[in-house]
C-alpha cells in the first residue's frame, strides 16, 4: 500500500515523490549505447524520441514544431495561442520579448495580447503548413473549447489532438449548460486523442476509460508556475506517473489489451528527469520550458506558460529570455557543450538506458530505483 | 494513530505537519467555477468568504474593519491596541511608520507607545462607529483584561467577542487571585465567543466545552514571529487543525449537535495555505500579515504584532513596510494582477475548489491531500 | 524501541534528533508565570536557574564566573585555560581580539598561547578568588590532566569538580601507562564531580556508576564546531538527553535513589533550545557562546573553543566578535530588548514552563513535544 | 529488509542513506590514540592508510604518486590520461590552467586535449619510473580499453590493475563484437585487479564472483559531478558501501574465505566523511578532488574529472583552482592549520578511532552509527 501519514487525528494524506527524490540505480549488466533504443510509438505514430512538446506559444511555433518532428518528436500547436490568434504574431513576440524584464513579460500585457480572439481559419492554416511540410501534426484545444474549435482542426486532418488544461477529469459538473461529455466526444472520433492533465490512480483511469490514446499527468508544475502557491495544488510527480502507470497496467487488463500511454508533464529540466520519469513508468514526456534555450524558438528565450495570461487569476510562469544554447537538434539529440544536462536530453536518456542495461523504454520501466541521496 | 516517534528511550514526540508541506489532490471531478460557494457561517453571522482578521493595529482600523465587511469578511478589532489607547493613533502610526526599518519599528518604541493605557470608552466609541456604518463588528480582549474590558464592548453592541491570547487554555491555574473562568464567563453571555490559540486536540475539545461558538488554532506564528525562537513553542498547522476538526466532530457527537467552528491561524500568507488550511479541517482562517498590502491599512504596509511590544519578552512580529498591491477587494477577491499568491486570496480559493470538483467549504474539507513534492 | 534504519543490508542505525527538530506542545493547562520555578539543586548547592557554563576562557573569567553566579546559575573556569597560564591573561585576551578576522583569531595564534605551560597555583588562586567574593566555585579538568591538576583545586576548596572532554568514557584503554580510573578518583573526593561528554544511553549510564553527580550530555558542538566534519562524530542532541534522561531512570532505580543530574551540552543557542534541552529531559544546560553577547565577557564577545586550539587538529570554534546585546544579567533574566531568542535567556524559560502550565523543572521534563513544522 | 516506499501504486523504490546523513557515535570505550592503527592489506600490498587515489590527471603524476606510495597510500595513475598520451603533458596542463575560469576548464579544451592518442609505450615507460623510485604501482584501464591497453601494464610491471569506469557490471551486452570477460580477462592475471564502480549489492556481488580483489563503490559522483542531472543515476553511499560490504561477508562465505575488499569512492572530501564511509563497511577510500589542495598535483589545483572530457555527453567535473593548503603530507597526515576537515585526512581517521575505542579499521567497521543531526 502507499505510505498514509496521518497528518492529525482521523485525517490522512498520502506521501508523494517528486521526481527528484527518485533515482535510478545501475544494476548488474551494461549494454552498448549503439543497442539502446529510445523509440515510441502512440497510435499508428512511431517516435524516435519519446517527446511531446507542450503546447506553448513560448517554444512553439510552426516552424518549431516542424524541427521537433524532424528530431524525431511531436511538435504540439496551441490551437488557442497566439499563432491561432493572430495571421501574423511576429510583432506581438517582438513586443513581448522587448517587455520582458527578469521575470519574463509582464502579466498585464499577456492578457492583453491573449484577448485577441482565436480565429478556426488560423487553426486549419497553421495544420495544413505542417502537414505540407510532411509533420505529424497535433494541436490542442482546452476542455472548455474543445467542441467549438476541435472541428476545424479535425477537417483539416490533423494527426493527433491533445485536449489539456491544468486539471481535467473524465466528470465536468456545471449548471451552466451542457458540459463536454469526453467519452461521447472521443467515441465519435477517427484521431487519437491525448488528455490530461490528471494527478491521481483514479482520474488517469476514468480518463483512459474516454477512449484516449493518451493520458496527461501531472498540472503543468515547470519550475515557474505558481500553482502550488495560488492554489494549494502539488503533484508529487514520481508518484503521480507511477500511479498513473497502475492505471495503465489495470485498464489494459479490464479491457484485454488497450495500451493507453502516459505522458509526464511537470518540472522536467534536466535530461536526468527525463530518465526519471520514464523509470517511474511514463511512455513519454511532455516538455516546454526546457526547449527555450534552442536557436529556433519563437520568443527568442523568453518563457511564460499559457495560464500567466488569465485575466483574473494568472497562476505564473513567465522568465526573462534565455541565451541560447545550441539548435533544436543539439538539445534534443546533442552533442552537449556543457555538462548541465541541460542539452543531448535524448542522447543522454540513451546513455543511461545502456549504463543500465536496458534495450528499449518499455523495458527501462522496470529499473530499479532508489530514494534519497 | 498518530505518529509518533521515540526520540529517545522512552520518550515521544508526535509528527506533526506543516501546511505547506501538505498539498491538495486533484480528483476525479471537476467543477464549474460559478457553481462554487465559500460562504461561511458562525453563529446567526453569515459570512462571504471565511475570514477572520488578526486583532492587528498593523492592519485592522475601524475603516479597514468595514472594508472587509463589505468585502464579506469579519474584521476583529483589537480592544487593547492603538485605537483603545489613542483618541486619535494616527501620530502614533505615523511615528511607528517612519521610525521602521528593515526589521520594521524598533521594539523599544513599540513598547513606548503601548504603555498608553486602554480606555474603556474608546472601545465603545470603536464599536458604535462600526455598527452605525452597518458592520458586523468584533472586538479581541486578551484574557488576562477580558473580566475588565469586555463589559465595555458588550454593553456597546458588539456582535462576535474574540478572547486571544498567544496560548489559551480552559484551565489558567495562578495563586494571584482568580482566574478567568471561561466556562461561566461564556455561559453568561448573548453574544458568540470565539476563543483561542490552542495547539492541540485536548485543549480545542476543552475550549470549545466552554460554549464558545469558534476555537482559534494555532499560536500566531506568522512568519515574523519568533515564538519558536524564544520559546522552543512550535504548532505544525496542518496537524493542530486536523486535531482541533477530530475535536470538533467528538464534541458534536458530545453534545448531539452543537457545532464549534474551527478558525485556523498561523502561517497562512498565500491562496495556496488558505485552500490548504481548510482542506485540513478549518472552517475559516484568521489573516493579518497577509492584509497589510492592502491600500487601506493603517500602518502604511509596516507589520507588527501585539507581542512584538512586550515589555520584558518581545516575540518577533514587526518588518518593514511593503508597498500596496491593491485595494483590501482586490487583495481578497481580485482581479490580480500578480502570480504570487498574495492577492485575489479568495477568489483563488473558490477556483481550487472547482478544479476538485467541490460545491462548498463543508465539502472541500474532505478533498484528497498528499504529503511531498 | 528507538527508530532504527536498515541503512544498508544488515547495517542498522539509530535515528536521532536535533533538539531543533523538537518542539512545544502547549496543552490543557496554562499558569501564572510568577508561580513558576527555574530552581535547580545538584548535591547540596542550589541555583536559580539550571545554568553551568562552558569552561571557556572567551566568555569564563573570575569577573564573569561571579556575575553567573550572582544570576543565579554556576561559572565553571578552565583550570587549563588562559587563568591558569597567566598570572595576568589581559594582553593575551587583547592579542587574540585585536587579531580576530571574520573567523576569529587565527588557528595559529591560539596554538601559540596555549603552550604556555598551566601553573598548579594559578588555580588555588583562581579559586580562592572566587571563594572570597562567596561564589560557588567549579572548575573543569581534562580526563588526561585530572590527576595531575585536581589536587591543586581540591585543596583549594573548590565546590564541584568538572572533568570534561569532548569525548569521555567510564573506560579508557592505553598500552601507554595508567588511565584514569574514575570511579575509583570520585570514590575518594568530598566534593560533588560532573563529567563528560557522552554521547549515548550506555556511557551515560556508565559514567553515573562512576559516583559523579551529574553527566554532560553531548560533545560539545556548538555552531562553530566542526567536530562534525572533522571526525565524523555528530550527537543528535534531543536524542541524547533523552538517552541520558533513560539511563538517569535505571541509574536510579538500580541504585535505590541516587538521581545523577543530565546536564545538556550543545547547540543550545537561544532560550528555545534551553526550553527543548529540559523538554528532553534535561536537568541543566552548559552554554558557552551564547554568553559571549555580555558586555562583561573577558573576550569582548570573540568566540572560540578550546579544541580550536589543538596543536595537530584544531576542530572549529572561532568566530569573530559580536557587539555585546547587554549585561549578563540581562542576557540571562532580561529585560529583552530584541526578538531574537538570546536575551532573557530564563526569563523565557519560565515564561514557556508558564504558558505549558508546569511549575517546576522536574515536572517541565513531561511537556508534550512534537516533530515538525 | 531496506526500507522500500512504495512511490506509486506496485512501484517501489529502496530507501538509500548518503554519507553525510550518517554519523559516528562515541560508545562507552575510549582508546589512546597511538594505540590505533590504520593500516590496510589488500593482496600481498600494504598501506599505513586505507587510501587509493581516483585515477585523476588533475591531481595524480608520476610525482604524485609517489608522494602518496611515501605517505603510506597507493597513487592510481590514469593508463588513459594525459600522462600516457603525451609524452611530456606539463605544457598541457598550463594551457588547462591558464584557461580555468571560475567552472574550470572549458569542456571544449578538455574534450581537445583528450583527443590525442594513448600510446602504450608511454604506459609501461610511467610505471617503469615509479617502479624504479620504490613505489607500489597501479595504474587504470577503463573496461572498454582493458583488453588492448592492460597488456602494456602488465608486462611493464605494474602491481594493481584498477578497471574502472561510472557504471561498470559484470555482464556487459553488446551486439558490436566481443564484451570484455571479466572473469576470464582476472583469472588469466598474476597481479590483482580492483574493479569498479559499483552501485547496488548484486553488482558488488557479481564483480567480486570476476576474482577481483577490490571493488570499488560509487559512481564517482564528487560534488562536482553532474551524472544525478545528466543521466538521473545517483547512488547515495552509505547504503551502496554497506550493501557492498553485505556482498563481501556472503563472497567471503560462498567461497569459504576469499575477502574482497570494498572500496568507497564518491563526495568524500573531509576526513569525517572518510570515516563515516569506513564506518559503513568500506575497507578502503579512493579519493581525487580532496587531494587538490596539495602543493605537489600537477594541474595547481585545478579540478576536471574525466568524464567532463567526455566528447558527446560531458558530466561535469570541472572546478577553478584552489590555493595549495601544504604539502600532500600534510593533506594526508597533518598537522592541520585549519579546522576545516579538508587536511590531516587520516590524521584525524586515528583521532575517530580512539575516541570510539576501536584499534583498526577491521574493528572500527563496527562502529555505531545514526542517523540525523
Amino acid at each position: 500500500m502507499r505510505e498514509t501519514a496521518e497528518i492529525g487525528l482521523n485525517r490522512f494524506a498520502r506521501r508523494g515523490y517528486d521526481l527528484d527524490e527518485v533515482s535510478i540505480v545501475p544494476s548488474r549488466r551494461t549494454r552498448d549505447v549503439d543497442d539502446v533504443s529510445t523509440a515510441w510509438q502512440i497510435d499508428a505514430f512511431r517516435f524516435d524520441i519519446p517527446l511531446i512538446t507542450s503546447p506553448s506559444d513560448a517554444v512553439v511555433s510552426p516552424e518549431t514544431a516542424l524541427a521537433v518532428d524532424k528530431a524525431g518528436g511531436l511538435g504540439v500547436l496551441n490551437a488557442e495561442g497566439l499563432w491561432t490568434r493572430y495571421e501574423d504574431p511576429t510583432p506581438v513576440y517582438r513586443k513581448l520579448r522587448d517587455a520582458a524584464g527578469s521575470e519574463g513579460p509582464p502579466t498585464a500585457l499577456l492578457q492583453e495580447v491573449y484577448c485577441e480572439p482565436v480565429k478556426t481559419e488560423l487553426i486549419s492554416a497553421r495544420i495544413k503548413e505542417l502537414r505540407d511540410a510532411g509533420a505529424t501534426t497535433a494541436v490542442r484545444v482546452s476542455p472548455q473549447h474543445t467542441e467549438q474549435l476541435a472541428p476545424a482542426a479535425l477537417s483539416a486532418g490533423v494527426d493527433l489532438l491533445v485536449i489539456q488544461g491544468t486539471v481535467v477529469s473524465a466528470e465536468h459538473v456545471t449548471t451552466q449548460g451542457d458540459a463536454l461529455n469526453l467519452k461521447e466526444f472521443i467515441a465519435d472520433l477517427d484521431v487519437p486523442v491525448i488528455v490530461g492533465g490528471a494527478a491521481d490512480y483514479r482520474t488517469a483511469l476514468h480518463l483512459m476509460r474516454t477512449g484516449a490514446a493518451g493520458v496527461i499527468v501531472g498540472v503543468g508544475a515547470d519550475s515557474f508556475s505558481t500553482t502550488d502557491l495560488i492554489m494549494g495544488i502539488r503533484v508529487p510527480l514520481a508518484s503521480a506517473i507511477a500511479d498513473a502507470a497502475a492505471a495503465r497496467r489495470d485498464y489494459l487488463d479490464e479491457t484485454g489489451g488497450r495500451y493507453v500511454h502516459v505522458i509526464a508533464n511537470g518540472r522536467i529540466e534536466t535530461s536526468g528527469s527525463i530518465a526519471r520519469a520514464l523509470a517511474c513508468g511514463a511512455d513519454a514526456v511532455q516538455l516546454g520550458e526546457p526547449l527555450r534555450i534552442a536557436r529556433e524558438v519563437p520568443a527568442g528565450g523568453v518563457w511564460w506558460d499559457s495560464v500567466a495570461a488569465h485575466p483574473r487569476l494568472p497562476r505564473g510562469g513567465a522568465s526573462a529570455p534565455l541565451p541560447p544554447a545550441g539548435s533544436l537538434q543539439q538539445v534534443l539529440l546533442g552533442p552537449a557543450e556543457q555538462a548541465d544536462g541541460r542539452t543531448n536530453l535524448f542522447g543522454a536518456l540513451r546513455r543511461t538506458m545502456a549504463k543500465t542495461g536496458y534495450r528499449d523504454l518499455k523495458e527501462f520501466q522496470r529499473v530499479d530505483l532508489v530514494i534519497g541521496g
